[in-house]
C-alpha cells in the first residue's frame, strides 16, 4: 500500500516462489528416501488417528460438529460417524493428536502429519486420487509447513504460538492445493487465506484445546484452499510482507529457510515418530528410566529419589509437580519418569485419569527432582537414581529413542501401529489396515486407507 | 505449569470475571441508551448484509461452501441460498464487512456488528429467540469484543492484526454463549476456544480476505460457543495468561479496560454507522470534499490541485496512488477525494472498478497530494484547492459525520439501509425489511428478520 508498509529491499518473493515450487512440483522430483518417510509419515499417522479415535475429546467434537455436518463423504478414522470434508478434517486432526503420540519435525516441534494428512484424506473420499499423488501432496505440504516453522522458530513458539496450529495451516493448504491443481497465483491465495486463519496459542496445552489445533489448521487450510480455487483472492506475499504472517507473528524471520535449496534440502525427510505418547520433550527422561526399569529390576521399590538434568524446555513445557488427570500428566516430566520406572510405561495407557493418580506413582512422582541444563542437548537426559542402601546409579541418554539418530524402525512403527489400533478397531482390522497402508503407493484410491479404518465398523452395523 | 509461565502477580482473573458478567447479565441490566444503540447497530447491520448480498466475494465464498453446507436452516440475507449455520454465520459476517459501508467502534477500529450479528442470528434460525433476548446477547457480544479490543488496542493492531477479526471471535462466542445459557466454566472454554482462532492479518486490506476476516471470526466463535457447550474444554485464563491471546497478540495489556466498570461504562453505546462505503479513516476527508462540492458547484472543473492534511493514519491505511480495482480504491484517499469532489460520492457507486478508472476521476485524483500531520484528529481533516486561475479554498472539518461527535441519526441510518438494500432486493422489500428491523426489541422470534431480507425472492421462486 503506501510506502510505510513497503516490504523492506532484498527481501525475497518467498510466497510467490514457494507458491511456484508447490505448483511445478512433480513425484518423480522427490527422492525415494524422502518418499519412504513421507509413507512412514502417512503409515504412523493412521494409527494415531484410529488409536485416538475413542477419546473423550473426539466424543465432545463430534457432540457439537455431527448435527451441522454437510455431505458425509468423509471418514472419521475408526468410528462410524462420517462428516462432510471440512468437519472430517477437523476431527481427524483431533484424533490423531489427542494421545499425544503422533510425529514431530524436531528442529521446530511441528507434528507436520495432523494439519496435513487429516486435509488431504477427507478431500480424497471425494476427489478420488491415487496413493501416489496423495504422498506427493502429503511430503509436500508438510515441506512447506516445516520450512514455514524453521523460518521463524524458536522466536514464533517462544512468543506462545502452538506452532503445529500456526504452520500446520499452510501444509494443509500446501497439500490441497497441489491435490486439486491449484495454479500459482491461487497458491498464493491459499496462503494469504491461510496466513489470515493461522492461530493456536500454547496456553491450551493440557486441555482439549491443544488437539483442536492440528484439526482447526486442518479444516482452515483446506478452506483456504478450496476458496483459492473458487476464486477467492488474497494477499499474494502473505508470508513475507509486513504486516504477514512472518513479521507479525514472530520477531525472526529468515527467508533462506523456506527457499533455500527447494527440492534438494527435504525437512520431510526428517520426520520423527513419537515413541512415547506424550511432548516430545520427555521422551529422554522416559526412555531413560525404561532403561534403568530394565536394569535394576525389583529395586525400582528401593528407590530414595531421582534427579534428572534435562534441556530447559523439559521443565518449561512439562514442569507440573502434580498432574490430576491423564491428560496433565502428559505435561508432568516427574509423572513420566515414575511411570516409567515403576510400570515401564510410555504408551497412552501411562497417561490416563487412574494412573496418574495412582498412590505409588504419586509417591515415586513426588521425589523425583529435576534441574534445567542449558548445556543439555534437547534429546538427551542425565538420571541419578539414589537407593534407600544410600547406593546410586547415573544413567545418561545420549539421544533417546525416536530422535533422528535413533529413528523408530519399521519394525517399531507396526508395533506402535497394532498396540493402539487394536484397541479401537480390534487387532484383525488392525493388521488389515497397516497392510493397507504401507501399500498406499501402489493404491488407485488412497480413499481406500480411510474406508479399511471402519471396514469391520460397518460391517458390524 | 511450571513457574515459568505463571500469570505475573496482581494479574485479575480476567477471563473468568468476564465469564461470570456475560452469563448473569439480564436485559434489564443494560440501560436503555445501550439497549437503543444496539438497536441501531443491529439496523445497519442488516442494511449492510443485504447490501453486499451480491458482491463477487460472497459469490466466490458460496462457490466453495455450498456444496459442503451441512442443513440448510439459515439464511444468507439477501440471497435465495440457505446454509448450515456455521457458514451462514460465515459468509453474512463477508456480506456485511465486503463494502466496508458497516460500523465502527472508534476507538480501536472494530468493525463490531459483523462478527457478533451473523453468528447470532444464523444461531437464532435453529434455536429460537426472542428480539429483546438476541438484542441482549448483542449488545454483549459487542461489548466483549470492544473491551477486549481496548486493553490491546493500538499495539496489537500496529502490529498487523486486523482486530475486528483477532476481537470479534470473542464477541462472537460471548453473544452466543449468552444465548445458548453456558454455564460460566463453559463460557471461559469458549473464550480458550475463541483465542486459539484469533486471527486476521492487516496484510488483506484491499482483498477478499479483509471481508473474509468477520466472517470467520463470526464462525468461529459460533463454533467455540457450541464447543463449551458440549463439553469440549480449554484454558480458563485465555485472555490473560502469559501464553493467551493478549500477552501473545500485544505488548500492551491494560486489563482495566476489560474489567472496570463492567455494566456502567457501555462501549456498546459508543457504535457509529458508516456514511461512507470505505475505512473510516478516510471519511473526513470525502466529507469535506462533499462540502466543497456543494458550495463551489460546477467550479470543481477548475481545479488544479488538492492538498490534505490528515492524521497520520490515513496514509498509512489508505495511501495507494493508483489503485485499479473499486476494491482497490477504498484504499486511496486520493480517489475517495476526487471521487467526492467530482461526483460526490461516497456511496459503494463511488468504489467500483469502473469509476476508479474514469479519465476525469484518474485525472483529478493525480492532482491530489497529502500530507501527514500528527497533530490532526482522526476525525478531522484540512483541505486546500488550488484553482486554475490561482484562487484557493480553505475547507477545515472539525469533526466528520459519522464520528462520535457527529452521529449519524436514525433517518440518516434508515436511508443508508434503502439505499444500498434496495439495489438488492427492491424498493418494497427493504422498505419491509427495515420497519421489521427497527421492532427487533418487540419479536417474539427474531429469526423473522432473516426470513424477512428473502421473502420475495422467496416468493418469487
Amino acid at each position: 500500500m503506501s510506502g510505510h508498509h513497503a516490504t523492506p529491499p532484498g527481501t525475497p518473493e518467498v510466497t510467490r516462489l514457494l507458491a511456484e515450487w508447490v505448483v511445478t512440483l512433480k513425484g518423480a522430483d522427490i527422492p525415494a528416501e524422502v518418499r519412504r518417510e513421507g509413507l512412514r509419515t502417512f503409515v504412523n499417522w493412521v494409527g494415531c488417528a484410529v488409536g485416538g479415535a475413542r477419546h473423550e475429546t473426539v466424543d465432545a467434537a463430534l457432540k457439537a460438529v455431527m448435527p451441522l455436518s454437510g455431505p458425509r463423504h468423509a471418514t472419521v478414522l475408526g468410528r462410524p460417524e462420517r462428516l462432510d470434508m471440512l468437519k472430517a478434517a477437523l476431527v481427524n486432526g483431533i484424533t490423531s493428536h489427542v494421545l499425544d503420540y503422533d510425529d514431530t519435525h524436531l528442529k521446530t516441534i511441528i507434528h507436520p502429519a495432523g494439519p496435513v494428512a487429516s486435509a488431504l484424506l477427507a478431500l480424497a473420499e471425494t476427489r478420488p486420487m491415487t496413493g501416489a499423488d496423495f504422498l506427493t501432496a502429503l511430503i509436500v505440504g508438510v515441506e512447506v509447513e516445516c520450512r514455514i516453522g524453521n523460518a521463524v522458530y524458536p522466536h514464533h513458539y517462544d512468543r506462545g504460538w502452538h506452532i503445529t496450529g500456526t504452520a500446520g495451516v499452510f501444509g494443509a493448504a500446501a497439500a490441497v492445493g497441489k491435490a486439486i491443481g491449484l495454479s500459482r497465483q491461487q497458491m498464493q491465495w491459499a496462503f494469504g487465506l491461510a496466513a489470515s486463519q493461522s492461530a493456536g496459542l500454547r496456553e491450551m496445552f493440557g486441555t482439549m484445546t491443544k488437539s483442536f489445533h492440528p484439526g482447526k489448521s486442518a479444516e482452515n487450510g483446506l478452506l483456504a484452499a478450496l476458496l483459492a480455487e473458487a476464486g477467492f483472492d488474497s494477499s499474494e506475499r502473505a508470508i513475507e510482507a509486513p504486516r504477514g504472517f512472518a513479521c507479525v507473528m514472530s520477531d525472526k524471520q529468515d527467508w533462506n529457510e523456506i527457499l533455500g535449496d527447494l527440492g534438494t534440502r527435504w525437512e520431510a525427510g526428517l520426520n520423527s515418530y513419537k515413541p512415547f505418547a506424550c511432548g516430545i520433550v520427555i521422551h529422554p527422561a522416559i526412555d531413560g528410566c525404561q532403561q534403568i526399569r530394565a536394569e535394576i529390576g525389583d529395586r525400582v521399590q528401593d528407590i530414595a529419589r531421582v534427579h534428572l538434568t534435562t534441556h530447559p524446555l523439559v521443565l518449561e513445557l512439562t514442569g507440573k509437580r502434580t498432574p490430576r488427570t491423564g491428560l496433565e500428566g502428559k505435561f508432568s516430566v516427574f509423572h513420566s519418569a515414575a511411570c516409567a520406572l515403576l510400570r515401564g510405561d510410555g504408551a497412552p495407557t501411562a497417561f490416563t485419569d487412574e494412573v496418574v493418580t495412582l498412590p505409588e506413582i504419586v509417591d515415586l512422582r513426588d521425589r523425583i527432582e529435576a534441574t534445567a541444563d542449558p548445556a543439555c542437548h534437547e534429546a538427551s537426559v542425565t538420571i541419578d537414581v539414589t537407593f534407600r542402601d544410600g547406593s546410586t546409579l547415573r544413567r545418561h541418554v545420549h539421544r533417546a529413542i525416536g530422535s533422528r539418530d535413533v529413528p523408530l524402525t519399521d519394525a517399531q512403527i507396526d508395533t506402535k501401529f497394532r498396540n493402539q489400533a487394536a484397541l479401537v478397531i480390534g487387532e484383525e482390522a488392525a493388521e488389515a489396515l497397516l497392510a493397507r497402508c504401507w501399500k498406499t503407493a501402489d493404491l488407485r484410491d488412497v480413499a481406500d486407507v480411510a474406508r479399511q479404518s471402519v471396514a469391520l465398523l460397518e460391517a458390524a452395523q
